[in-house]
This record gives structure tokens, sequence and C-alpha cells, in this order.
């Protein structure tokens, strides 16, 4: 069994095969939620499910369940997945990846002809990039309780069509009842830089940062750049420069994997030779610990008070987004460790900065996630890559991690 | 003759009535350069010129001297003015003040029946404020040499009128040919905070600062908020900002009027959840001395190699503007100062930090500028306000400072 291997090549022709659907000039994907190219991935899967010997379910929001059943269908199952719309100008790889890893795990255990005690399924879940519709996350966040059916059911796209007509358009508004899983593993590229700058290949991910995002308007007083001294200034660019820092500093200094960023920065009036009297710019703080992101916090309003006085302006800091950090299941996690090292891929515990599914699905069962580099750390562009080597590494540890929770019942045949 | 005082009521009469010309609403004026409102100033100046007993000449670009014949002919003109054009949302005493003050001098002297050595004259520039022609300063910029006659002319307003042809239309396309100035006074509005701020009455102007403009760019790499790690990023914002404290603390630190003022400021993609890769921005640095000027530019740019190396980052600076600073005639200066004592009026010394009439004319006469305070340090604003007693107290100092240096020849009947 330890010797049980993934096939790479059906893995990498399955995602070259499912790139073609919204395929873009560039090499990427569009595949946005919903759509007629969103409906053709899904048929592909589902056909390529059944081909399997996989029993396909869809759920009331459009999530897809692929099962392979166990030798004792009492048990709940161990699922895989991930999702298979993209970003207007996405990559091949984010959310297919997790999908298409998943299915191959399944055909694995087929041609080995390994019973598992658990069922097994693998999972696509709908609308995980909310380009089109808004919540992210639709499908595993219906599925998790985040959301109820008949709110994301009730969204609407620019066009005005929702979310619950463009499922039925699709063919995709299912019948399938939730159900509870016994564990969930994602496969899914880094989408950031962390595994390609420490050269590892398996980023065994911890769980997922919380958020803590701000709006902030620094007001001072717009005058003439040449009359005025310095001494009787009020920029509030000045105040709002201090503030950029103090973010940086904050990120930099406290523990648990904390980030800062302030990615919006806007002045008034924007002139060169007026002295700005307004900023208007924001805060995002994320940390792996809900008590250390708060620290962070409280750091910054200290800090903002010392920039009041310091630069004679009145800063306003209003929270607008809170998503508490996500710990996954620390037996998985220590099983996705253990799968990387026996087989012998370099490894890096990791957290996740961004949100995927199994965030939410981590709510409602045992969930761990499984990075494999993506280059330059680029994802959501059409330029996405990663190398088949990384993404059959990525599908073994999916395999032998996802194969310990389910347990084994025998092998009808010798193991490859 | 120390007893002397301008006429404070007749003064303030002069005023508002010019300040009906293109009234606006709110309280100030819309008397853009060459337009009929422009020409109906002229007109009354012109008149009221005449009706002192002054010879009114117009030369080819349509600035007006009004003379008051001195003793000596041979001595050059002791001239004083400023100019009757506003912004498009401008106040009543930018520039009026100084031509209406010019005025009431010689009104004065005729009162008194004081001879002067010298001849006076009251001079009104075409164009100061550039708002509907550039470049601004064009008509005292045309009399120092400092652009050509021809190439002024050739300017196009939004409409594609010429200066030329705006000229001819209101009829004030003169024939006078330059003359040389023995001295030039201009009395203004500070149109700044630090009279009202000190509470000094009279500000003794000691030249205009210098400026040196930079375009700025700070390129590091976009990426996603969440997945880069604080040490990974290029964040062009952070190098931004490091940026804007740079050249607080360079304006801050350095001698001789420092000012250094970063006014615009513009982030991409600028979205919250994105490290901004490219940041585009600007640098207004100010001085009273060329070489410290260039001090605070070579600590600039030292600066931006430390923040360059320290934020991984590109720093370009691109200057686009040069005005070397203006130092005042000593002699006349000290005049200023010495005639605002013996008047009893509080004087404070001072810098102009933005252009003026005086700052060409200092280039080719001996020059020096008297300012007031304006409420609030406002101007270029329709509720730019003055009051009575600064602006009769300004048109005194300019009455004592302009007599001692144009000298007199005898009073045919007695000082007021």
């Amino acid at each position: 069994m330890d010797k049980l291997r993934i096939n790479a090549d059906r893995l990498w022709a399955s995602l070259m095969e499912l790139a073609r659907i919204g395929a873009t000039p560039k090499g990427g994907v569009k595949r946005l939620t919903l759509t007629d190219e969103d409906r053709g991935a899904r048929d592909l899967f589902a056909r390529w499910a059944r081909e399997a010997g996989l029993a396909v379910e869809v759920d009331a929001i459009g999530n897809i369940f692929a099962r392979r059943a166990g030798a004792d269908p009492a048990l709940p199952p161990v699922a895989m997945g991930s999702h298979l719309d993209s970003q207007p100008s996405g990559g091949k790889y984010d959310g297919a990846y997790g999908v298409m890893a998943g299915l191959e795990v399944l055909r694995t255990l087929n041609d080995a002809g390994i019973a598992t005690r658990a069922p097994m399924e693998v999972v696509s879940w709908t609308n995980e990039e909310g380009s089109r519709f808004t919540p992210v996350m639709m499908g595993s966040g219906v599925f998790a309780n985040v959301f109820t059916l008949e709110h994301v059911r009730a969204q609407r796209d620019i066009d005005g069509v929702t979310v619950g007509e463009a499922l039925h358009k699709i063919g995709y508004a299912g019948a399938a009842r939730p159900h509870r899983l016994g564990a969930y593993f994602e496969a899914h590229i880094e989408q950031g830089p962390v595994l390609e700058n420490e050269a590892k290949t398996i980023g065994v991910v911890q769980g997922a940062l919380g958020q803590r995002w701000y709006d902030v308007a620094v007001l001072g007083q717009d005058a003439h750049a040449g009359p005025t001294p310095m001494a009787l200034r009020r920029d509030a660019l000045i105040g709002a420069s201090r503030l950029v820092l103090e973010v940086n500093r904050i990120a930099r200094t406290f523990p648990d994997y904390a980030r800062g960023t302030v990615g919006f920065l806007q002045v008034k009036p924007n002139s060169r030779n007026v002295i700005p009297g307004e900023v208007h710019t924001t805060v995002d703080f994320r940390n792996a610990k809900a008590s250390t992101l708060d620290a962070m916090c409280a750091e910054l309003e200290r800090a903002a008070s010392a920039i009041e006085a310091e630069c004679r302006v009145t800063i306003e800091l209003r929270e607008n987004v809170y998503f508490t950090p996500c710990e996954f299941d620390a037996a998985l996690v220590a099983s996705v460790r253990q799968a990387a090292g026996a087989l012998g891929c370099s490894h890096l515990d990791i957290v996740s900065g961004a949100g995927h599914d199994a965030v939410y699905v981590a709510r409602v069962a045992p969930t761990a996630m499984i990075f494999i580099p993506c280059e330059g750390g680029i994802s959501h562009n059409e330029i996405e890559s990663a190398t088949p080597a990384d993404l059959a590494a990525g599908c073994n540890v999916l395999l032998h991690a996802a194969l310990k929770k389910a347990g084994t019942a025998g092998a009808a045949r010798a193991a490859a």
C-alpha cells in the first residue's frame, strides 16, 4: 500500500482536457460560475466520475458529489475536492487541480482494486471565485450553513440573473440532501510565493488566516504648498504615510503569520502643489490566531492616536470585514505531513492567506489542505503555472492522507 | 513728511468699486485676463489714473503704466503695482490691492502737493494668474525679458483665441516701449497663514522661494495581500510612504524657509487586498537660497537610494520644474522694514512661497514686496478677505518706502 502511486500522466491529461473548456488565448481559462463553460466543465467531470463507477449527486446549490462506496456504508465519507469555476482571466490549476486530484485518487484506487472502509467522495463546490455572483465560496458556504440557500439563490449578476435561475439554466439545481463528511481534503496551488521561495514541494496547510479590514479616513487641512510653512501644516498624507508604515511594522513584528497591507490610498485634492487635506485608505490585517489578530488591531488603534497628536490630523478607523482564523484538523494536518515525508517530498508548514472552500467546510468536518508551488506565486492570472511533477506529488500526498483516514478493507488485486 | 498718511477710506472705496467688475455671488471676483471684465477693470483704473493727472501708457503685452512726473525727468521711475486679472473663483484683493494701493499713494502725494525727484508709476501687469492663458506672470515676464513678446502673443486659450487677438479685442495692445524702472514695490495680501498666525500686520518680504519639482515613480511588485508573507513583498506604497516622510523631514530640518510637499499620489492597482506594485507621486521643494534648495534635492536623492535598498523597490526621480530663488533688493527691503517700524506697525520678515510679478521684475529692477494678512491665509477663493485697517497699513508702508526711494523735491502745500 505504501508503494501506491497515482497516475501522473492521467492527472495531467485530465487537467489539460478540462482546461480546453473556456480556454483563453494566453493559456488560461475563463469559466465564470454557472455559465455554459462552467456547465461544460461540470458535465465532463460528471461523465468521468460515472465512467469511474462513482455515484454522482448534485445538491440544491449545485455542488457535485461523486461517491465511491465504502465497506462500511454507515461511515461518513472521506471527501476530496475544490471548484471548477474560474476568475475572468483565470488559470488552469486554481480549483480544477483539487477536483481532478480527487478524481485521480479514486481512479487509482479503482486501478489497484482497493476497497476502503469509509466511502470516499470527490466534491466540486459551486462558485468559489465570486466573480459573477457574490458571496465567494458560495457552495461550500451553503454546505457549512454559513449562508442560507434562499439568500444565495436570490443573488444577481450584473445582468440581473439570479443564482437560482442560472442553476436551472445549466441543469445543476439538484435535490441531494446535505450530508455529513467524515473528513475533507483539498489540494490546491499555493497562490503565493512561499513554497517556490523555500524550494519545497508540499505545503502542509495549518489553517487559514483570519482577517480584519478597515476603511480609514485621515483628515487634515488642504492649503497651498508655497505660502504655508511646515509648522503650520495639517498634512493628511503625512498622517497616512505614517499609518502605512505602522501597518507594516505591526505585521512584521507580530507572530502567527501576521500580515498587514495598505492596498488602497486616495489623496484629496491630489494636486502637486496643494497640501493634502484628506486621505482615504484601507488596512487589511491577517493572522492565524484570533487573539494575535486582535492585538494587532489594538496596536493599530494606539498608533493612530499617536499619529493624530503628532501630525495634527484626525484618523477615523472603521472596521468593515472580520473573518475569524481557521485552524485545520490537527490529526488530518499531521497525516498530510506524514504522507509527504513518507513519499520523500520536501515539505513546509504553511498557512493559507486567502479563502478556500476548505475554510468553510472546516466548520462542519475535520479538514486539511495540501499546497503545491505555482510559478512566481502567480494566480488569478492566465499565466498561472504549475509543474506536472509537483501536481503529481500533491496528488500522491492526497491519496495517502485520504486513504489513511478512510481505512482499507482489503485489495481485490495487487497494488501497482 | 513723516506724518503723511494715505486716505484709508478712499483706498477701501476704490477696492470695493473695482470689485464690482466681475463680482461673483459669494463676494469674490471672476475677472479672467483679457476678457470684457478685465477690460472693465483696466478702463476704470485708467480713468482714475487720468483723473489723478497721471500719464497712462500701454505696452505691447497690455501692461499699463500710469506715470506722475518727477522733478528730475532723467531719473528712472519708482514704480508700484500688481495685477487686475483674477482666478476663475478669485477674491477682491489678490492683485487688485497692489494696483489700488499704488494709485492711492499717488493720489495722496497729489493731495499733499508733494513733488518727488524721480517720476513715480503705478503698473498693472497683464495676466499674472495664468488661468486663461499660460504662462503665468505673462506681462511682467515679457517686461523682464523672461519671455518674448512673439511667444506669448501666440498662446491660445481653450477656445483657440490667441493672446494677441484678445489684446486687440479689448483695446489693450499698446505701443509703449519698454523702459527702465528705478525701483518696483508690490503690496499684496500674503496668501498664506504666517502673519495671521504671528499676529503681525506687515510682512517684510525678503524674496520668493525657489522651486524644484519632481515626478516620482516607485516600482515594486503587485501581489495578493493574503498569501504573500511580509518578507517576500516589494510594496511600492511602503517605499512611497517612506519617501513622503523623508520629504517632510528634509523640509523641516533644512534652513532658509525650506518647504517640501507631496501633494499628488496615485497607487496601482489600488485595491484593498492587493499589495501595491506601482506608485506615482510628486515632490515640491522650495527654499529661499539656491544652494540650500540644491542640498535638499541631493538629500532626497540619497534618501531615495536608501529606501530602494531597504524596501526592494525602484524609485525614479524626474525633475520637471526649476525656478531659481529670488532675493529682493536689500536696500528696498530695509526701507520697507524701516517704514513699518516708523509707522508703528508690527512686522515680520517673511518670504513669498508663491510667484508674483515682483519676482520677474526683480530681474530688471531693484524690487521689494509688502505683505498684509488675509483671513485664514485663504486666497484664490471667493471668500478671500482682508481688513480695511491692514490694507491701509500696507499702503502707508508702501507710501513711505516708495517716497524714500523717489525722494522729495519740495511740497507746494503743507502735508496733511
